[in-house]
């Protein structure tokens, strides 16, 4: 079979195929354990300049990865394109396109003609980097819940030691969406001289009291299945799918809103007239679109990798690690310009959340742009109002690198 | 031990003990399928007057049940009592209080020394009416998911027989908060001429795409418990605790609002100074309190009863029932007057809910009052801003009383 068969939107960085790079020393973590041996997965575009001042880095959220723009050449990807659909992992042309494939490329916000886009899986994933599927150095077999906990200091720690590889010491722009918007914010606040533009998008300082329920929640239905045999499933032949299937419906109704379900969905009943009248059928649209998401995600991303970053999402607090519980405080050195950005109908993230962080910075007198864009997509906006958010991305990081080839 | 020693708070109904009567025929349900040996578990306040004019019926949401007010007489509530706050199971002088006590007694919103007050639990339930753990007359067992599948229509014509027993031919004021809401809407449109007063309060004439959403989430926890045993389990020795314990967590955040949920736990930490780096301990007040909450919760409700009744409230819709898709054509011949109440914080049962019902009552020309009241418990407000809605709902039902006397 060929890659060539691939038709190529226009703007597209081409086929792309994930990378891995060996981190040379082991990395001290916040909980005081160090992890050994770390492997990262990430995917570059474009090129970087002789003056290594073009580097933007997009940082993905809880379930992606490295592989942020163009189409997956690898070849179960590509071997599922050559057929008609989705695979029955749900495989398909789309979901071979990189997570934020309309914001990176030719001429897009993140103009690939002009910057070098680098994107790392991050540790603690599943997706190519070092996580909890991965094998234990010490014993030889995949480390499970031995595994230590991770946080998103850490995997700030991680990328910057990736990046002083790749000989990169500053990063033009940093930016992602939920998580991704929390390792940019940390990236800006604990390497203050390295970052010169960060852009936060649909995330927070901190989780509120409802946030850190979500995730508890999602972890206690993935613990709760016995499946997941104490974290020490790999190679069991038995995985806790019922239980991320639980946490990932729940997840996803967190990233809508109300009202986009509503338009999306409705009482709309699922190939059927009448009510069945039944526990265990899927009457309506909404309930058959849950089971397929849950049924997806368990297929194509680790249980124990969702506990770790959902872990790492809870103990995230900027002010608390930073600025001694104030986050006016934990911003006082930054040097970075910052645009943040939310969605009206995002009520996981919520515009009041970007509000705090703007309103920290400008405490501080530092440069901050705000965009509150009006969406009905919910959380979800960061991945789905692209059009909204590319001409506000691109300006900014434009302006970010001529302000620095000016000294 | 004498119930002697139980502090009666002032305004209370005094102790109370449920009782039981059992329906003299079969009921058909909407599914087709009929319901035998019915039993219904009840509770009254007050006395019927000489003219039986004075009945209000109270109707409880999903996990309440018959005891609405005062204190259980019930001996494993009031042996409970005799110790120091509340047993494993969770009873106290709390949970042993009727679910509506605030509203329901002598000088309160539903004053026991003027109405006659009647609260039955519903049928599908688990707290002394019909469900499916109750033995299934053909086998000699538990119905388990033998039980057929019931609907917010079929719990009101259960309570409807049970009424009649009691030769009550017409209600004065029937109210409740969310299911109960859905209840009371179905009894003042299924029976117009036997329904006076009608108080749904924070609740809907179907739910939206997110209610189905969470409906579906709580019952695909339950049923992917291995312990859920095809719903067969009782006597097995093992029952879906961890299911449903996942399914009253989310249940539970539903329930809040986030800036109620901040309020009250905010990020503080459970019992400890700093993070414990691990994936298992509550770290934070807010995981902790969701652990006991679905612990009691497990404790106390039957995992079946909870699918059916989630089921029945998935399948409401008083506009698809009985008005061909227009809630205002299924309003067309109610003669009830409306009390409509909803809760400003409340995300689950939104204001636009209540507002879409009195809308439609309008567009009938029928007599709606509508009170959205400004909180922060999101829809738990109808069980905890007792003191905003009582001086309302009293008002309203006593010129509903006064209303029928002068005829």
């Amino acid at each position: 079979m060929s890659t060539a068969a691939v038709p190529l939107p226009p703007g597209s960085v081409g086929c792309t195929q994930t990378q891995y790079l060996d981190l040379p020393d082991p990395l001290p973590l916040d909980c005081g354990r160090e992890l050994k041996h770390i492997r990262l997965a990430y995917e570059t575009y474009g090129t970087l300049n002789a003056e290594r001042d073009n580097v933007v880095v997009v940082c993905h959220a809880l379930s992606g990865d490295a592989h942020a723009a163009g189409i997956s050449r690898d070849a179960d990807v590509i071997s599922a394109l050559d057929g008609f659909g989705a695979d029955e992992r749900g495989i398909s042309l789309k979901s071979a396109t990189g997570w934020w494939d309309g914001m990176i490329g030719p001429g897009k916000a993140f103009d690939t003609d002009r910057y070098f886009v680098v994107c790392t899986n991050l540790i603690g994933g599943c997706r190519g980097s070092t996580g909890p599927g991965s094998t234990n150095p010490d014993t030889g077999r995949p480390y499970g819940l031995d595994f230590p906990v991770i946080t998103v200091a850490d995997m700030v720690r991680a990328e910057r030691l990736f990046l002083q590889q790749l000989d990169i010491r500053r990063i033009l722009a940093i930016g992602g969406g939920s998580l991704g918007g929390m390792r940019a914010l940390e990236w800006s606040v604990a390497y203050p001289d390295e970052v010169v533009a960060c852009i936060p998008i649909a995330s927070t300082a901190q989780l509120g009291a409802q946030g850190v329920a979500w995730n508890a929640i999602a972890r206690n239905a993935i613990m709760a299945d016995p499946d997941w045999q104490d974290g020490y499933y790999y190679g069991s032949g038995r995985q806790p799918d019922a239980g991320i299937g639980v946490a990932r419906m729940v997840g996803h109704v967190t990233y809508l809103s109300a009202p986009g379900m509503e338009q999306k969905f409705g009482r709309r009943l699922q190939e059927r007239d009448d009510y069945s009248y039944s526990l265990r059928e899927a009457d309506f649209e909404v309930e058959s679109y849950l089971r397929h998401q849950a049924r997806s995600f368990a297929a194509r991303f680790d249980a124990n990798s969702y506990l770790y970053i959902s872990r790492a999402l809870t103990y995230f607090d900027l002010a608390r690690a930073h600025g001694a519980g104030s986050l006016a405080r934990a911003f006082a050195n930054v040097t970075a310009r910052y645009l943040v950005m939310s969605f009206s109908s995002d009520w996981l993230y919520p515009p009041r959340d970007s509000q705090e962080i703007a309103d920290a910075l400008r405490a501080n007198g530092k440069h901050v742009e705000q965009h509150n864009i009006p969406t009905t997509y919910g959380h979800d906006s960061f991945l789905l109002n692209e059009a909204e958010q590319i001409p506000i991305i691109a300006d900014f990081v434009a302006r970010a690198h001529a302000a620095i080839r000016k000294h």
